[in-house]
């Protein structure tokens, strides 16, 4: 039967500069499905644990889904997947943009990319074909310059161009992936990886716009509805409109923006970088992805006293929060030539800005002085020294080389209490939601295979006091209390937590509505195969599972699934004044989580856990860790 | 939003005399489904633990899905649930027919009993109005006497009747419910307990056919697709054309035919008794259930020696084994008389033929003597022996006293070593399939909350030799081999036992083709809720955990979960000649599954198990119990 699959992975061997091509079988597909399903099974089984992740044993994962690359809004994402340089353990992180659906339009699900070269390559992807090719002239170049290099010596302005910048090349621990210059797959270091292993770019053209579908009627008639749907949708309308900025005003209102390295949760200049200033100032249209009428993405433009280029697109709610109001800055233009610096020099936002607030918290505190810094004042506030700081990181000068190893590290060197200026989950900085105001998160923060990140755990703010049609399908049918911590909202959590994972493995947009009724008719018109929310929500287990037994294998302990302390004091301001997380509800969540997701008291996943989702072989993961 | 539920539960106080409504809300609804979900549900939460099955204080539950009523093949059907007098544990037992639709089109979803009358009587139920009548007359009388002298005083020969028989009024420990005198809720003794009430039997009238479905167009559409499918499955065709009786000769083919109290596995007079033999003899028609095409149930006729009435039906595969090969008989017209006494007096046909056969083989190995049986010659083959002790154990007269309380509690009062001829789980008689050959199925016994029994639990026969559709929609991939009790047997055990008692909560046709894409799609466009797979899977998950919990409340612990020490001895001859359980591995098994289920080391769901599936109140049956 068709199938939305190209059943063929791209293997390079940098090492040997070799190409070849794997074939798996359905059975491989409907077991792991895509995206961080894929990340899971590769990074598990080709690692053996203990690898340098800026070693050349360490591997390298770009994976699509089986509606990557169909016309169906919020399904061309792709997952790009490595042992983290900033966790040491399981990597992952998905990214929209066109490049996923150009990737299967070339006749690929997935690129596995082993070794690493001596010099700068890039790979070309054309329609079957894959090559290795000098990157030489393009190391040292700004995304934005390498992307134009590419397409004009390849001699085509629709290639799609997924590439580190020179913060990957100087293997800065949260270095990204970028898609398109805008699009970035911006957790755990993944650009690091790839400039460890001197590959700059990946570029694609594939023409095989026709995806073979199992039955292309019904897909077809379903994704029209959904794009139909999409244009009614509230949240998705608003969204469109505004953009994730929109979140900032919200989020500052009840108490959980993030402010001054998350000493505050409400910022005095939210409403100078959010939605509605954006929209008044810098914004000068929208974008999105690959088949999506919701153009979710921003674009901005500036001139004086902050160069924008709009090429860069224009920062997110993350963005806006990192080097806005958590390094306490309200100069919306700066803000938007952070982002640019970021995108152009391939540098994570959220972990970016996190490393900035940490300094300047760690420079009011005098943990770092005039000496360390060269001389930037790097009070809350100071709009010169955030963006100095950017350039400074993403090129590993001065005070920059040490931010650029991630808070956790850094704080390690600084040593003087810097510590417990360091926010960060098994040495990843947060996102930008404040776990005081949304304990649930908290507990995602603690227990995601990736540290604290927000895109593998739900985010409990909205759908714990309004139930989405996506939860009721679920049997989710009760509204509950943000501050709860108790059973109910860690059912959420994990029902929650695991459709997220499933959306992940079909690298399915989190944004867009993605009702688990409506996705299993879609995966099962795509692929031809009888498939259910159940079959696909055991895929997304089996990702978490996967990614948990690589963090087992890698020495983490029931100890890494912890918050930052300072998640655990008060909030000093603010609607959310004298709210923290307590940290015996924080011990019994940890502990009910592991009981409802069968993992044992120490937080392993059991070997029957590991025998119902059929994947028994992780077990020599697991085990390997004494005592297990 | 219409939904095919109506909304109200009747509620009939027999001690009061007494007939009330409750009206449920969507979320108990969307909770607990229907059928075997609500009968948990109310066990749990009206009885306390310790009650006298046969006492007032049990209820009595009749339960329809929210699919019952409505023009879907395989969908009329209703648990009947109670404390069972049989295991003292978790009752319930499900059955086909027109009674169900009935019940539905006469505006309740389900009916609780409680209390016990001091005089027999029987409901009359029509179109929302309940009333209950004076039953002396029918008392002592066939079930046939006694439908046709209801349908005659109330003046409607549509009138269906669910009842009991003289079998349930004598408190026979396996007594069973009939609807239209032959569909049998079988298993697990709910007659007795109808009986212990004095309620001899709920006549229904309801004229409102048409249920108010959330989006009538899809669901009659995939109605009418099922209906064509059935015409042409193959399975469905076969089971249409030849009924379960065609098991017999597959069964005895592969050498797992019970023959002789399960001493073999193959019977030399099977050809006598199959469904070749049936069509070529007493075979006068066929029948089904409610909008049923299929028509899988015989109707069968013989004058002399033994006289068979078409009205009661004709025997299923169960039957022509209980009553049959594990007798020893091979007289197919001796079974069907058999058959009919059974449906005539309201015996279970399994637990009445096992019984019988412990009886025989009691005798062969002189455990019971001719002065024991008042002269009978028990001997293996004997049909006149057979019929004359279904006849004594209705009556409760002579041997047949002891026998109706079950083998379990007459094994205990014979002694002299009857016990190891008992077969039986949790005091419940096994079905017509041999764990031998299907250890799988001997785990599902092992666990099922009713004991020995085929409805909770997978058949892992033809499942485990070719996965079906039903299971690929799960995620189970792989065809395994039969005999294997590894891991991934169990998880086909535990997805396929979930599924099954999600079907029982659907109250839906384990015969029928019931693939789980489908039936997510009818119970969305049926109920209007956008649910999934996932949710109606966890919805049956929460119908066996809280069957297990009742059990647990009533004091079974790990050692229950147990198999006679006949399923671990070789079978004697024929193709499984050799072929044991190993007690090594089936101990292994039964940890797995309790890990795979989140149930502890004990087999009790954890606290986590609970929350997970939002049942925290649960945890007061769990916990009763010391230790826990």
């Amino acid at each position: 039967m068709p199938n939305a699959y190209n059943k063929k992975v791209l293997r390079i061997d940098l090492s040997r500069g070799a190409v070849s091509v794997d074939e798996p079988d359905d059975d491989f597909y409907r077991t792991y499905i895509g995206g961080s399903g894929f990340v899971g099974y590769y990074l598990l089984n080709e690692l053996k644990g203990g690898e340098d992740p800026l070693g050349p044993d360490n591997i390298l994962i770009f994976a699509t889904g089986p509606l990557t690359g169909t016309p169906l809004p919020g399904a061309s994402r792709n997952s790009v997947g490595a042992k983290s340089p900033l966790t040491n353990g399981y990597g992952e992180s998905d990214v929209g943009g066109f490049w996923g659906a150009e990737l299967k339009h070339a006749g690929y699900d997935a690129i596995i990319v082993q070794g690493s070269s001596d010099h700068p390559v890039y790979l070309w992807i054309q329609d079957g074909k894959a090559e290795l090719r000098d990157a030489r002239h393009l190391w040292g170049k700004t995304t934005g310059e390498s992307q134009k290099i590419i397409q004009e010596e390849l001699g085509d302005e629709a290639i799609r161009v997924a590439q580190t910048g020179i913060a990957g090349e100087n293997m800065v621990r949260y270095a990204c992936v970028l898609n398109d210059v805008r699009h970035a797959a911006g957790r755990t270091g993944m650009g690091a990886v790839m400039g460890s292993k001197k590959l700059r770019a990946i570029a694609i053209r594939g023409h095989r716009k026709e995806l073979a579908l199992g039955d292309a009627d019904a897909f077809n008639s379903l994704a029209r509805r959904m794009i139909d749907d999409l244009k009614t949708d509230p949240g998705a309308t608003n969204l469109g409109a505004h953009g994730t900025a929109n979140a900032v005003m919200f989020q500052n209102a009840v108490g959980g923006l993030p402010t001054r390295n998350f000493r505050e949760g409400v910022f005095e200049g939210a409403d100078k970088i959010g939605a509605k200033a954006m929209e008044e100032t810098i914004l000068v249209g929208r974008a999105g992805c690959y088949a999506c009428p919701v153009r979710c993405k921003r674009e901005v433009a500036a001139s004086g006293p902050y160069d924008v280029d709009r090429l860069y697109g224009g920062p997110e709610y993350e963005t806006l929060g990192a080097l806005g109001s958590n390094c306490g800055i309200d100069d919306l233009k700066a803000i938007a030539r952070g982002n640019q610096l970021c995108n152009a020099y391939g540098l994570d936002t959220i972990s970016t800005g996190d490393s900035i607030a940490f300094a300047m918290e760690c420079f009011e505190q005098g943990v770092l002085t005039d000496r360390d810094t060269g001389g930037l004042r790097l009070t809350f506030g100071n709009v010169e020294a955030m963006l100095k700081l950017v350039e400074m990181i993403a090129r590993r000068e001065g005070l920059g080389k040490v931010l650029g190893e991630g808070v956790a590290r850094a704080s390690k060197v600084l040593g003087k209490g810097a510590q417990a200026f360091a926010l960060h989950v098994k040495g990843q900085e947060p996102p930008l939601h404040d776990p005081r105001w949304k304990p649930g998160m908290g507990v995602g923060y603690a227990v995601s295979p990736t540290g604290a990140d927000h895109c593998h755990n739900i985010h409990d703010s909205g759908y714990a006091m309004r139930i989405s049609e996506g939860l009721k399908a679920l049997g989710i049918l009760k509204p509950l209390r943000l501050q709860d911590l108790g059973p109910a909202k860690i059912r959420l959590l994990v029902y929650g937590s695991l459709w997220q994972h499933t959306l992940n493995c079909l690298v399915f947009c989190l944004m867009t509505p993605n009702r688990p009724d409506r996705l299993a008719e879609l995966v099962r018109s795509a692929t031809g195969w009888n498939t259910t929310a159940w079959e696909l929500m055991k895929a997304g287990e089996r990702s978490a599972v996967m990614g948990r037994a690589f963090d087992v294998r890698e020495g983490m302990t029931r100890a890494d699934d912890c918050l930052p302390d300072r998640f655990f004091d008060p909030l000093t301001s603010g609607p959310l004044k004298g709210v923290a997380i307590n940290r015996a509800e924080f011990g019994q969540a940890l502990q009910t989580y592991y009981g409802m997701m069968g993992w044992d008291d120490n937080g392993v996943p059991t070997p029957a856990k590991l025998g119902e989702l059929a994947i028994e072989w992780v077990g020599q993961a697991t085990q390997q860790v004494k005592g297990h």
